[in-house]
Formats: C-alpha cells, structure tokens, sequence
C-alpha cells in the first residue's frame, strides 16, 4: 500500500520494535525507518538485519523530521526520552508508545509533549517471551488486539492514521476513549507475570534441594510457567513499578482466594475446590470464542516426531 | 514390534487411556485392548473411534485375562477400582497407573493386589487441558518423561516389558526406586495448576466489573492460564486431596516469596524485582537443554496468516 508515513523513528530496538519495523516494511507502511536504541549492540544487529534504514548515536537525532515517533523502551526509560526529543519534534509529528501501563506512561511523556505534536498513547496485546532486536517478526501483531487511548484534543486524522497503520500490520485496532485499561491489563497480564515469576523462584530454590529433578521432569503447569517466566527482567520491572495499584489491587484478591483453596485442600474439602475448577473452564472457552487463542492443545506441543527431534 | 502383551485392560477412557490405545494400537503393542469406563458415553466413544477392540460394562470384566492392566482414572476413584478388580486378576498380570499422585495412589491399591500380581506405579509428564475419549492422539508421550516407581520385591521382567511398552509408545522412561515423586509433582505440575486456577477466577470475578474487557484483551500470560485452568476438575480435585502435603508446603513457600515482591513493588524496590525476575530467566533455560520444552516463541501461537484464520 502506499506509505502512511515518510520517516518513522523507532526508539527502542527490542522485540516490540523490530517486529513493527519488519510489518511496516512488509507492508509498505514508511519510506523511511530511522532506529535508536541506548545499545550500539542493538544499534548494529538492527543494520545488520536491515529492519531499519539508519541509526542514530542519540534519540534526539532519531526523531528529525520523523512524521511517527514510537517510543518502545521499558516504562521507566520513557520520561528521560520524552524530556530528551521533546524540543526536536517536528510539528504535526505523531507519538506514540507501546508500553504496557498507559497512566505512568501519559504522565512521563505528555508534559514534554509541544504544541502541534500529537501523542497517542498506545499498547499492542502482543509479545513473545523472547527480546531484544533479533527476536522481532512481522506477523506478532496479526489477529492481536492493539490499545490506542487518545488524549483529549488529539487531531482525529492522526489518530485514523496510526490506526490504520496499526490494521495494515494485521492488528484489530481498539479505541478506550474512557480511559486507560491499567486494570484491565493488571489482571490479564501484569499478575499473571508476577506469579509465574514468583513460582519458577520457588522451584529454583527447591532444586537445590531435589537436584535437577524439578528441570528434568518438568511438567506442562511449570514449563508455561517458566516461558512466561523468562521475558525481559527490565521491562516487567518497570511495569510492576508503575502499575503499582492496580497489581496491588489484584493481588490482594489473588490471594485471598488462593487462601480460600488452600483451606479447602487443607480441610479435604472436595466439592469446593471441584465447583472451583469447573467456573474457571468456562472463562477459557469465553476467550477461544473471542479468537484471542485455538482450541488446540497446547501441552502436546513439541509432539510430533520432527519436533521431538529438534528439541 | 511383537506384542508386548496379549491383553490390555484400560480402566477409565479418558485422554491418557485414549492417547495409550492410539500409541499402542500405532505400534502393535497388544494383540487385543479391553476398554472400560463408568460413562456409556465414553465407552461408545471408545468403540466408535476403535482404539479399543472391545468396552466392558464393569472394570471387574474388562480385566478378565488381561497380562496388562492400566488404571487410568481420577486417583480418588482408584480404591474403589483396585477392590473390584482385585478378585479377578490374573496370576502373573502386570497392574499399572498414571496417576499424578504416587504415595496416595500405593496406599489405595497395594492392599488389593493378590499374590503373583504386579503392581507397578508410574506417571507420564504428559497431558493437555482436553478431557474424554475423543481427546487422545498416539503421539501424547513422544518425547515425555514416563516415571515408574516399582515397589521392593516386584519382579524386574515385568518391570522391564512395562518399561518397554512406555518406551515403544516414545516416552522416555525413568524409574524412581528411592521414593515417591510427589514433592517435584507438587512444585512442577500440582502447584503450578493451583494457582492458574485461582488467577482465573479472580479474572472472573472481575469480568463481572469491567464487563468483557478480560476475556477481550486477554494477554499472553493470562491465555497459558487460561488453559491450564482448562483442565479436568475431578482429576484435580483428586490431586490436591491426596498429594495434600506436599502441595501445601509448596503453597507456604510460594506465598512468601509472592508476599517479597508485593512487598517490593508496594515499596518501590526495582532492584529486588530486577534481581529476582533475572534469576527465573535461568530456570528456563535449564528446560529447554532438558528437551522439555523448545525455544521457540509461543506467545506468538497462532499468529500465521492461517492460523489466524482459523481462530
């Protein structure tokens, strides 16, 4: 199609960024992608790879007559970045970001933002366990639902423009004019992280104790686990930090009802935890019908005679 | 290969009964398999699909001439099973079970076995979150560790024909003659499940406030515990009943250490998360050299053009 954008400046060169960098080039998306990122590491596997057109030593640099800034470094490294390109924007530029808690980010960034420059905060549903520049592709976003959640006063056709840029990478595009889905997220995916990271702990301290049995007889609960379990120590940390209450909030009811099944296994209380364990089966089929997932089962993964032989 | 057994006897049809009669039927490993299941749905299941040759109306005569009895139902029904068919196993036949819990599962069937019978406990790592008759396929145990755990005094060629069967079917066998693996089961598997069921139904609870904004946007971690959570109940229930201590000493561990990272981000502290969340990216690692898992992205599931279609 023809491009939605003359220069796209992408900040950040991880998972999230290479991959849109890949789509927009698929599809045609930009004339130019302009790449920063703080490590030259990255910098250099970003040429090397040919996602990015250039690179730039600063953000500052990076941003120069951009039409679309996308900030896509850990939460906590947005405020610096906003305070560093703000005076550089050219006007009528979009930003946008992809972090995972939209009210810390929108407070960090809008105060840098200058007059005539559009910021429109944004969040796609989408990752994989993996990171850095070499672990993008083009198809994370298909099927996958990307959050925008427009200011008020935000120019509707930067808005329609991002969006469409947004579908042409196979994204559903979702606008939350009411407000930032922090909640949402907090249990849908911030919690869940927490607690795949806090069991995988409890393992590795006990495999000091049954050696490397834990490992070797990994069961399907665990290895989820520990997939979810391996994503990026600096971005999960700064949305834990920034999604303060809400995964507060959240893990006050987790816990409270993990105490209430608890009890249940400690008093042989049987029907509750089956009642339990029934309920939660109907959520499951609730988001197969909304095609966030296939019905396929996914502990048999690796099964097939060529994959075990991969492995 | 020749046939390992003359007579195989499933008690119970569900997915891992399934999936051993395709694997066994695939590789020629019995000459005849006896179905039985207290469903008659699940046994005309069993008939219909024909990984069965033939169902039985009770457990007693599905056994009746059988070198090899598999007990593949819900631990808490294993008593109740091993009474019955107690009086009618045949001298030199080989019993065996797939239970996730082994100590529990020793103690409900041990007592029943006549003299000259074999009852040799064991466990495949293996599963989805499907359920029934209609769930198995040959290739489940590719791959997979299958525990057996054979009591003092049990004959080794029985032993060794149960363990070739396992192995024909694509597992990889280990056996366990120190002890019970409950404790490892408790953290690898047990647990693991506990708590995605209790993040589930804290979604759905929630579900009810933010409408169906939980099942719409549902992220990557929260999809693998959806369907973790998607497993059978009964079965569950029974795992947590009787593997009850072991699962509640994991429970106590794994609360504290969710209560130092809560504690942590109610303080700010990113560098105790920081720490923390690098830590578990090691443990992963260790699976996937342990080949029980591969590295390939899988957050990214069903993110091809067709996939998506499907969906």
């Amino acid at each position: 199609m023809t491009a939605l954008y003359n220069r796209v400046a992408l900040i950040g060169l991880g998972l999230i960024a290479s991959s849109m960098a890949h789509a927009m080039k698929a599809e045609g998306l930009a004339d130019e992608i302009v790449g920063f990122a703080k490590s030259a590491e990255s910098r250099a596997a970003a040429l090397e790879l040919g996602f990015v057109d250039r690179v730039t030593e600063t953000a500052a640099e990076a941003v120069h007559g951009a039409d679309l800034v996308m900030l896509a470094v850990p939460v906590g490294a947005m405020e610096a970045i906003a305070a560093e390109i703000g005076p550089h924007l050219a006007p009528g530029c979009t930003v946008s970001d992809v972090g995972s808690v939209k009210q810390a980010v929108i407070a960090a960034v809008q105060p840098h933002m200058p007059e005539g420059v559009w910021f429109i905060p944004g969040h796609p549903i989408a990752g994989t366990e993996h990171s850095g520049p070499r672990s993008g592709f083009a198809s994370l976003f298909r099927g996958r639902w990307w959050l925008l959640t427009p200011i008020a006063g935000t120019d509707p056709e930067a808005t329609h423009r991002l969006r469409r840029r947004c579908e042409a990478m196979g994204a559903k595009v979702a606008e939350m004019v009411a407000g930032p889905p922090d909640l949402v997220l907090a249990v849908t995916s911030h919690t869940p992280h927490l607690i795949a990271y806090t069991m995988v702990g409890v393992a590795d301290d006990l495999r000091r104790v049954t050696d490397s049995e834990v490992i070797q007889y990994s069961a399907a609960g665990f290895r989820d686990f520990t997939r979810i379990a391996a994503s990026d120590p600096t971005m999960w940390r700064d949305v834990f930090l920034t999604n303060r209450e809400a995964t507060l909030d959240i893990l006050g009811r987790f816990t409270e009802e993990l105490f209430a099944l608890q009890r249940a296994i400690r008093l042989g209380d049987g029907a509750h935890l089956h009642a339990y364990f029934t309920r939660t089966r109907a959520i499951r089929r609730g988001i197969i019908e909304a095609g966030q997932d296939t019905s396929a089962p996914d502990f048999g993964r690796g099964q097939t005679k060529d994959e075990v032989q991969e492995t």
